[in-house]
Order: C-alpha cells, then structure tokens, then sequence
C-alpha cells in the first residue's frame, strides 16, 4: 500500500529550498572539463589531416597504449552506441549472437543499433544486479554447434552496469576464462569505465586488473560521461580482432573527420589522469548522496552505491514535486523507484542542497 | 606521352620558396572557426539534459525554420556518412534502392556503410560531371514493379557534387518533378551545400531555390567542412519522412548525447550567415588557384571551379615533389590528375604562396 | 532425487518389442501426403512460366481467397522461416522491434535469421505456456515514442504454440484488439495453424474465427508439418501491409522459379480439405499418446495436448534406451522432459507400439 | 531507322502456323525431369529425419564428393538467390564487397537480396559480354587498405553467364590467381553449372577442369533449370569458407526441413550424369535455333550460343505477335532484342515448329 501524501503537502512544496545548482539527471547532462575545453582550443591551429592522420591521434595512441601497459589499438569514435556497435562487429561472424543482460544498454536504450547495424541476435539473460556469472555462460552451451541457434560468440559485460554496481577484477577474470573456454570473447561496454575504475582502486593498475590482466577482448572506452563534449573509443586489447577495425569504424559511421579534435579531448583527461579524479569524484558525490537519505523515513535505498548513482524508491506522491524542483528520471515505476546519478562536476553544494530538498519535503 | 621531366629538377626541388602556411588537402583538414570555438566555451555552462532537450538544440531547430523558410525536421548528427545513412533510412522501405552516380559520397567512401546499415542497394549511375539528368531516372521506369529488381525510391544528389560542380535550382528543380512523378523522393548530400549555396548567389533565398523551392524532400546539411570542428544536420522537408527520424537517428549511431556542444557550433555559424561568408571565401580561394595556373604551360585544367575545388592534370615528375613541398592528394592517377581543394579559412597568401611553388617547379 | 534405474534394466532393454514404424521426433520427419505427390506428378506437364504466372498458382490464391472469405494476399514461400521473415519484413519500419515469448521459433530457432534479414530486434517476453497476455502488450507502452528503444510494432504469436498449446480465438481476438489499440499490427506463426484450427472445431469457420474475425493482420500458413514435401504460404489480411509483398519475398530469398510445384502441393491439401483431416488425426493420435501414458508410473505429464505434441518427463535412465529404440527429441534436459511429436501419417498402431515399449521399459 | 511493318502483316499473323508445344521463355518454365519425380516419388517412404540427417543427403555429399573428385562442402538449399546470399555470406567480412558484373544476376535480378542479407556492397563492373577480365580485378588495387573504401574480398562470377556466354577454363583459372593473390576468394554462380560444363566438354573432367581444378572457392550449383522441380546446392571448394557454413543457410531462410526429398531430386539427376545429358540437349536446341535465324532476312544475330540462349534483335513490328504467339522476355528494346532460351525439354520439333513461325512473319 502507497502511504498517502501529507495534509501540508502543497505548502511543503511551496517552501522548498532553492534548488541546487546542478541537478541528478545524469552524467552526461554535465558540461565539458575545463581542461577539455582548453585543449579544443589549443588543438584548432592551421590544418592538420583528417580521419586521423595528426599528432593528436597519434598521442592518444601512445597515452593508451601507456595505461594498458602495451600496444593496443585504440580507435576513437563518436558515441557509445557507436563504439558498442563497432566492438561488437569486430568480434561477430554471421549467425552470431551477443550475450548480455537484460539490463544491457545494447539490449535496452540503443534503439535497435545493434540488430541493425551487426544483423546479429542479442541474447538478453536474466540478472538482478545487471552482472553475469560463469555459470549463465555455462548454461549455453547447448545452443553451440546447433544449426537452428544463433551461436554465442561474444559476451558484452557493462562496467560500471547500468544498474550501478560494479564487476571485481576477479570477476570479470573467471567470466573471461569461462567465455574463451568456450569459444567466446569478452566485451566490455565501458560508458563508465573510469567510475568503475575510480571503484576498483582508482588506479591504472586497476584498470589493468580488470581489463587486460582478467582476459578482456575488447573495449568501448567512454569519454563524454567522464567530461568530454563528446567522444568515446574502442580499445582492442586482442590483436586478432583488430584487423578490420579501421574499416568497421567507417561502415559503422563512426569516423570522426577532424578526429584530432576528438584526440585533444581524451588526451586532456588522461593527462595526469583527470578521467580517474573526475570518476573518483562523482563517486563519492553519490556516496554522500546515499549518506544523505540512508536514513530518512519513506525513503528506501539498497546497498551503498558502488559508482556514480543512487537508486531510492520514494513516496509516490513525492516524485513530481521533488522532480519539478530538481530534474532526476524513473527508474522503476512500479515500485516508485528513481534514478540520482552525480557527475564529474557535481558539488557537495549540489549534493547539500538536494538533501535539505528531500528532507523537507519527505520527513 | 608524358614529358620528361627537365634537367634541373633536383635543383627546382631545393630551390623552392616557403610553401603556404594551409595546404590544400581538404576543407576537412582546416580546423574551427573562431566564432564556433567561442560558441563552445559559451556553451559549456552547468548542466543541461541530454539528447537534445536543451536551449541550444531547440534554438538550432528554430534557425533552421528560419532558413528553409518555413517549418522542418531538423536532426543534429555527427557526420557526413551519418547524415547520408539517416536521410535515407527515412526514404526506404523494404526492396527499394537509392539512385547516385558512380561518383557520389554514399557509393565510393562510405565503406558500405548505406548498403551496411540500410540494408540496401545503391545504383550508381555513370555521369561524366557528377551530376544525374532527368532521363537518367526516366530510364529507370522498367525496374518499376518488377519483383526481381529493387525498387528505385531515393535519388541521392550531391551538391555541390564530388567533382566540384555545381547543380542549378532549374536543374535539381527538374530531377525533382521527374522523381516525384515516378514515386521517388530526392535526398541531398549536402557535405558542402554551403559552397554550392554560394555558387548559386550566397543568400538564404539561393539556399531555398535549389532545396525547398525545387522540391528536395531530405537534406544532409555539412557543417564540418564549413568550419565546425564537428557536425552536421538532415533538414527533412517533407514531413511524411520525418515521422520516424528520432528513432532512426539514434538506430544508426548518430544521436549525440552532449547535444548542445553540436547546436551550439551550427548556431554560431548560422548567425549572421557566417556559413555562407565561409563558403563564399572558400570559392573565391579555389577561383584564385585555378586562374594562377590556368594558362601555365604543362598545367591542364577543365572549366573554373564552381566550388572550392580545382582538378588539375600535372606533369607527372612534378606530382611527388610539390605534394612533398604542401599537401595534396591524387585524383586520377593515369591522366595525372590532382585534386586542390580550398578551405574557410585559407588565405590569399596561401594562394600566392603555393602558386609561387608551382610556377617554381613546373615552368 | 533421482530415482535409480531398475537392476534388470539391460534384460528389459533387450526384450524390448518391434518398434513403431513411425518414431514420434518430429511432424517434419513425415513424408507427404499421397494426394500431394499426385499434385505434383500432375503438373508436371509441359512449360508454364515462373515466379507464380501459371494456373496453379492462380488456383491456390482463390482458394484462399475461399478459405478465408474474402480476398487475401496470398503468397508461396518455401520454408517456415521465410515466411516468418517476409512477413514479419512487410510490417516493420527502421527501428521497430517484434514482440513475441521467449519461446518463439522466430527467436530460439531460426538462427538470427529475424535479426539479420529484418535488421530489427525481437522482444522476447517470457511465458509460462508460450501464449502471451494483453497486459504483457500493455506494459511495453512506456517503450513507445521514447527515441532510446526500438519501437513496438509487431506482435508475433506462435498458433499453435512452440509448447503445443493453442490460443483460443477471444484470446488473440483480445490481444489484437490492445495491439491495434497501441498501434501494432499482429503476426501469426501458424507453422502448424492446420494442427491450432483443428483443436479449435476443424473448421474453415474455426479457422477464420482466429484469424481473420479475429484481427490478424499477417499468418504464416505451415504447409510442410501438415503433409506437403516443401512449402508454406504468407497470408496477408491487412491490406495495408501487402503493397510491398511480392519484392519483399524476393528480397528474403523466399520466390520459387518453378511456383506451379509449390501451389500445386498446397491446392491438394485444400482441397476436400484433406489438411484439416490431417491435422485432426495428428492430434488425436497425441491425445492417444498422452492417455497411454498418463496413469503410468514414473512418467509426469501436464495437460493433456490441445494440439500434436507431448511433452512427458521421463525416469532419468529410461530416456537414452528408449530413444535408440524409437526416435524423440529432448526437450529441457534439467527435468527428464523430452518430446513427443505425431504427424499427419502417424498410425494407431505406431501409438500402440511405442506405448508398449514405453510400459515394458519403464514400469 | 526501323524498317516499317510489312503491307501484308495482318495477314501473315492470322496464317501463322501452330505453335510450338513449349516456348522459348526459360529454362525454368520447364516441368522436372522424370526421373527428379520418380525420384520423389521413392523418398517418400515413412519417416526420416529432418534438415539433412537422412540417407539421401548422405548420398547427395557423397555424390558431390565423387563429382568434384575430392571432399567438398556440400549444402542443398531452395533456390538460385538463397545459394548465391549463402555462398556469399561465407566468404565477406564487415566492411567487404563483392566484385561482380554490371549484368550479374546479383546485382540485377534479385531485388537487394545480398545488400540486405549480406549488409555488404556489390561492384558492378562493366563488361561486354558479361565476363571479367584479370585486369578488371588488378584496377581495384587502389581500393584495398584505404578505410573509405569497402574491400572486395569476393569474386562472382556467373558461369554460364547472363548474356549466354561461357569462361573458358583457362579463363576462370587466371580469374582466381589473380583474386587469390589479392586476397580475394571467387565464387561460381552457376544457377546454369551443367549447361556450361556442357559447353566445355560436357564430362565431369570439364567441370574440375573450369572449377575445383582452375581454384574456384565457392559454387553456387544450379538444379532446378537442369530439371528439377526444385533445388539448389552450394559447393564449398575451399574449406576455410565452410566452417561456418551450416548456421549461414539457417540464418539466410534455406534450410529444407523435409530435406530428403531436395536431395532425392539432385541424386536422380547425378546418376547417371543426367544432368550433363539434360544441359547438352538444352545447348544442342539452342544452336539449331541459332541456325535457323542466322542467315534470316531482319533478323540479326550475333556469334553462336555457347550455351542454351539467343538473343536475336528482330523488326520492331515483329516482336509482339511472335510473342503472342510463342512466348519469350525482350532482352533490350532499344535495340528490338529479344532472347530466346532452350531447355532440357525442349525438343527439334519445338524449334522447327518456331522457326517455321519466325520465316513465315519475318522473311
């Protein structure tokens, strides 16, 4: 049973504090770093050849060679949907299929892409915290070698998930394990890679850890949640599935024509590794969030979030007003569940001003 | 047969003066203009949501209404091969096929990137200047109703076309009254409608002449190559193939999440009609590059430039040395053939500069 | 627990009766009917032209015509997953998704053939008897109109169903009706439709009572389980969606040369309705099966068959003995399950035998 | 200047003579062999299992096997279009193209099918004679590497082909090296295999000869015009291309559930060589057509058949009655050429009977 809104509901609204600056609708409603926006600038000087023929391109090359601690091929593209499509090519032959969740961003919120663009079946399993197990893999090999199935050939993990949580190097190590056993290879959708990083250590030696050390193949290395105005890369980690990257990334609409702009971007936040505090702080701007309404009455939350989102059902009849007040989207309507996510710029002003909007109005 | 190349050349080689500052690889390899640069740093400001639901975007669509002079559909992308795959997506049912010449964009450099994600035929039609005639389609009526043949239901104009030519409003006006009477609709690629507005008179009137005025039902309108560091828009005139153009867009990769980083450039250069002083410049560059090497002995070149481009035939000792000396690239290897190619932001000095350099050589 | 295999297992094995003539694997293990080879023998006969211009063909699209009491698009195909294929193709748009249970053939069974001809992502929605519900229709309304996910536009409904059970026609009549309402249209999988009308009444008016009285708008009509060599049809009763059917069916590889052999199969079976006889005895002879087993010990069985097919759990060490004496296929190996399946030719005394063999070996 | 119509023309179309029995329409308006429906006729005993795990497929690979004189990949499938798409989706990668000619069945007369099957481009080359030249291949060089470009990574050849010509062995032999040593692999469409073997010697020494023996990959093998009713088989030559082979005709809609009786058909005309007899007869009918009209007053034609069509340019006037009178295509009607094709059933009496027509309208 929903507990009914209070009697002085519309004077609770009508009182509610000023708003924090920057609201919880996502991370990639925040803007672009500072140092990002310098590095646009310092790279617009005379020409330079397109598609990738300049120095940034090739800086970003090298930088990523550096954080995986060895050559790999780095191709950078326009948008995640985009570098998840081109992963995912590079790694399918015909009447393959993808293994995923349910909760998969390529499942769920890519508006077929990948169906279209791979001609390929995705193969959506059941998962409650947005993550696989071995034994999910294990179960499929009934449909291998069977002429009527689209035969799994790849396994798309997301890291962080889209649910928040976060896979342990260990994890992510015996899913690997169990998928090349297989004959399958490892996919990580990496929109948030560098929250997931940021979790696990917040170290390169912890993106090594979970990546190239646990066995992934390939890798959509995200950028525009991390604080770029745009752009994201697929990182190849085993070089027999990079042979026909470059021209994948083409027929895939994914190459950027004055690509050094898109370099001097992801070279800004690797520099110094921005991309690792920028994560680590929004992170810890959703902990302090979490804090914040662990607590309160009518509020319900779960575990501590592992990453840069919060997931609390509220009273129903507090979603519109508080929503009105500070944009956030649903999450799950059914059980009045809602969706704070905290970005890169995210104050503990924001976080301060968000809470004393929530108290008021809920407690 | 090819001349001999002369005695001195090694001395011509090291003798050459300074070569321009801006080569004249592509409009593609110039980087922003100020004023977009300028947008982007204004733009950058707090949060704003995603996907298009910001100030920017919805200012860009009413500039486009503004434009084109009464209401269009009007969808921010990142680039030109998306632009072209979105466009057409919208025109295509099962079974159909888009109509071009054996020149265009969307059949020699898109890496099978419409037939990829279209799923779709091209027919490539030959055409000696890049440009299609109304009979060309007439021809096509026995493929009409034959369950063996895709059907024709898409022609794809360049404008201004791969060859540097221009189509005029009567000539696109013509193409369309034919498609239309045969039951297909007509798609712009547009990577340099800027340059060919300009070609065509350089006002906003011109634009509609040969676009909404001929009856053009779908445009991919460049922004790149006009002086964003990255961006580009399908202006869909006709409703009937907007309904579906949301979802299409996201579908081929090409929904840009930080949108407003996108609207903001196209803002700033659709302000004050600084696309057309862009396009106007570059023309006039290309202009001063043909008529600086019009009459030279051992220089072959066809008719002035309608655009921004000249295709000059070289001696052939002469292609490796000066490319060597300023960037350009090949066009028709067997007539020694090259491809010069202006930008907005080459100078008068670059022109001289490089024309000094051919003279140098080549006389 | 297991039960463990009996001590004279080896003794029963090798005592086990002569087999049915007739193993139970498959309706698609069956040959074809006598009148059916006459057809064929009969037009046999001299030239007619291709792709469907010949009488035969004309003949099989009046009779369904007749079948259905009012004009339909009728088109011959030559296998289930063509026609699932074409038809699902002439109901989609870019960036629709197919609803269907997570059961289908078109999702489990076809390879990706869905996916990769169609471009477009099937929503498989999960089911306890492989029917789905108008509230499972309903509760996808969140996903319509938002530009992240591919759009609802077909629903697919297997008649009768992957696990033998059969909708009634209120219960499509009722799905289509929140389908339309929603703006769907509703395909039916009916590679065994003979097999559902006969559990429905065996009549023409059953027939239309399901699909055309009912709303359907696209049927793929199974010939080859009912008794055909090779064939199925798409029947296309919403008007709307047949304009483009006949380059559709060329386009997914489905256009047989030499049509007469296909319509000529099918005009046997129609006529004197010899393919409800056929199907009426499939399924008796299941319900045979079903009671020869129900009462015995160590085999669990559900409900009893609305169609032609049994799926009972077997002891354990009963299933591979059993198969290598009389042919079945597994159905879900974690629960003993396995399938039983009758055809149209599957004789009294094939039930009698093999119900034999199944009391001497397991009880 | 097109001679006008004769002053008698009424006339001589009311007195034509009979008709023959059969037309000259194609080799697919003709029935099945006899022995392809005794064939039929004697699979059709009980029950087998289904997609090829039966005795006919055994004796259809082993056949196969036997013909090509070595193991091959030997798969049935339903028709000339789905062989082709199999074939093809076995050797392309992501981003590749099939070279082909600008009259190949593929790219013509199949709708779009291997665009949207495939999601891969087709390079329709120009040629006379519907034939490719080594050359033609060498000249694409410039497409390989360069990521803009879709790869050609396949060769299709049609054998015989479209325009009735046939490659000599030596022909298709320097085809192949010079694929093999790009990269490219070839494929046979051979929808017409037997009536170019019959051309080149008619044994099953010419078949390897201009096949496995010249370093063909992949053959699409042609029944249903060599007399069955029908039937196709895809031969895979080079066994790195056959891997994935099996999931690919799920996947592309040609998998014969009811298998046995493709194959029952297939046996009947291998036994025996009756399909080189069948293809040899259709030839021998097509030269005495050709004989008949070479030296005819108005009637021109060019070098004699290689194979089993003629494609005469007669009197404008002429074409229409002949046709009403004895069916066959029009080829180019700019040109008033029409073709003429022969069949395995196609008998002298059938061509004395037309040609005794075309003297009596035409001279």
């Amino acid at each position: 049973m929903t507990p009914s809104s209070p009697p002085d509901l519309a004077q609770r609204i009508a009182s509610l504090p000023s708003p924090p600056e920057r609201a919880f609708a996502s991370d990639n409603a925040a803007g672009a770093h500072p140092a990002v926006i310098d590095a646009i600038v310092a790279a617009n000087t005379g020409h330079a050849l397109a598609y990738g023929a300049d120095p940034w391109t090739a800086e970003f090359e090298d930088r990523c060679a550096d954080l995986f601690g060895r050559p790999v091929g780095a191709y950078l593209v326009w948008n995640g949907t985009g570098a998840n499509v081109m992963a995912l090519a590079s790694a399918l032959g015909p009447a393959d299929c993808v293994v995923c969740t349910e909760w998969s961003h390529i499942a769920v919120d890519e508006a077929g892409a990948p169906e279209r663009i791979l001609g390929a079946k995705l193969l959506p399993l059941p998962s409650a915290d947005a993550k696989l197990v071995p034994e999910q893999l294990e179960a499929l090999a009934h449909l291998q070698g069977v002429e009527h199935h689209a035969q799994p050939a790849v396994v798309s993990l997301t890291q962080c998930t889209e649910l928040g949580t976060v896979y342990s190097a260990d994890e992510i190590a015996a899913l690997c394990a169990t998928a090349h056993r297989m004959g399958m290879v490892v996919h990580l959708d990496g929109a948030r890679l560098a929250n997931a990083c940021a979790a696990l250590g917040g170290t390169r030696q912890a993106l090594r850890s979970f990546t190239v050390d646990a066995g992934v193949d390939l890798i959509s290395f995200g950028g525009t949640k991390n604080g770029l105005l745009g752009g994201e890369a697929v990182i190849v980690l085993n070089p027999a599935l990079g042979r026909r990257a470059k021209f994948i990334r083409k027929m895939v609409n994914q190459l950027p024509s004055k690509m050094r702009f898109v370099a001097a971007q992801f070279n800004a936040l690797l520099e110094g590794d921005v991309w690792l505090a920028n994560a680590a702080h929004a992170n810890a701007m959703a902990t302090a969030l979490y804090d914040g309404v662990a607590g309160l009455d009518g509020v319900r939350v779960g575990a501590p979030p592992a990453a840069n989102s919060v997931f609390p059902c509220l009273p129903d009849w507090a979603i519109a007003p508080l929503r009105e007040w500070c944009f956030f989207w649903d999450w799950d309507h059914a059980i009045h569940q809602v969706r704070w996510m905290t970005a890169w710029d995210t104050t503990s002003d924001d976080v301060s001003a968000f809470l004393a909007g929530v108290r008021h109005l809920v407690c």
